[in-house]
């Protein structure tokens, strides 16, 4: 039996993503996103929703690009400080000393010391109600190499990304191995 | 100095969620899907991305409801399967061996062994390209008491969700705490 708790935004798990931009002035700005996901594979899209008050909002619909920096777990003291302050009168990357690099394909700035970047241009706007969602095509993706494993994949397990818990609103990591996709439900 | 992996879907971490819905023909199905986020919180609005080549497209299509079920760690082979065959022309629910549940509140089914349910009506439908993105209105959430803890929120470490890896299409588990959102930013 299973019981109602209302009609709330609730689910396991969501991300712990960090939305890189460039405002009006060029300056680099930087806040964390869990409202978000994988949206087409092609052509290949990321939606991020994020609210109309937010800083990045003026951002992104002036700039029309954003990067999805995913966060180490050793960072997310930082992932958490770039969802508390605002870049509207705050350089997060100087309080955090970490280093915004211009992209070379989009017009936004991703975060050197993350191990993983979606770089995006702008495809669609979607006014969904308190949440604008932001669906951006990935025009590429770059790791660190430390972290790529065979083929140059990156591994999960060196990438260790950060997963938000919105019930409790705690941050966890990345647990062990369950099996492969496409292959253990064959055993059924 | 990152390396350039091309313009991929390639992010961490991404859910393994079953998407509910009744066919044609009033018919349990439910599908594995990866690609989703939540995009809203008011209205509280959770969305998920299908190619129109699977059952289910026609299913939410003509119901215009769903529901997104979290499975538990121990169903991870089920989740599995409900992405591996075809509702077309298999009964997962009997091959599984799972419950369709009818939900009150929305024209489609539920999986009962799972601890966590959204239960969503359609409010948009996005032609993004390979994928449609449907973007459901979140009517309510249901948990197995056994799951919740204070305040009747459900514990993750409960739950046990599935974290779904694209880049070696391995599932994973959650890890362990990492420290308080809105909180531990704050030390910077």
């Amino acid at each position: 039996m299973k019981k109602s708790l209302g009609a709330k935004t609730l689910v396991f798990p969501t991300p712990t993503w960090i939305v890189g931009t460039y405002d009006k002035e060029g300056r680099p700005n930087a806040m964390a996103a869990a409202w978000g996901g994988i949206c087409c594979s092609d052509p290949p899209c990321i939606a991020v929703s994020l609210r109309k008050a937010t800083y990045t909002y003026g951002s992104l619909m002036e700039r029309r690009a954003f990067t999805v920096n995913v966060p180490s777990d050793s960072y997310v003291k930082e992932a958490d400080y770039f969802g508390v302050v605002s870049g509207r009168d705050t350089d997060k990357f100087s309080a955090t000393g970490l280093t915004p690099v211009r992209s070379e394909l989009v017009d936004a700035p991703y975060v050197e010391e993350f191990p993983m970047v979606l770089e995006c241009n702008v495809l669609h706007v979607f006014e969904l109600g308190l949440h604008t969602q932001f669906v951006g095509q990935i025009m590429d993706v770059k790791a660190d190499e430390a972290v790529l494993g065979a083929a140059d994949q990156p591994e999960i397990d060196k990438v260790r990304p950060v997963i938000f818990s919105p019930a409790n609103r705690v941050y966890y990591g990345v647990g062990p191995s369950l099996g492969h996709a496409f292959a253990i439900g064959k055993e059924i």
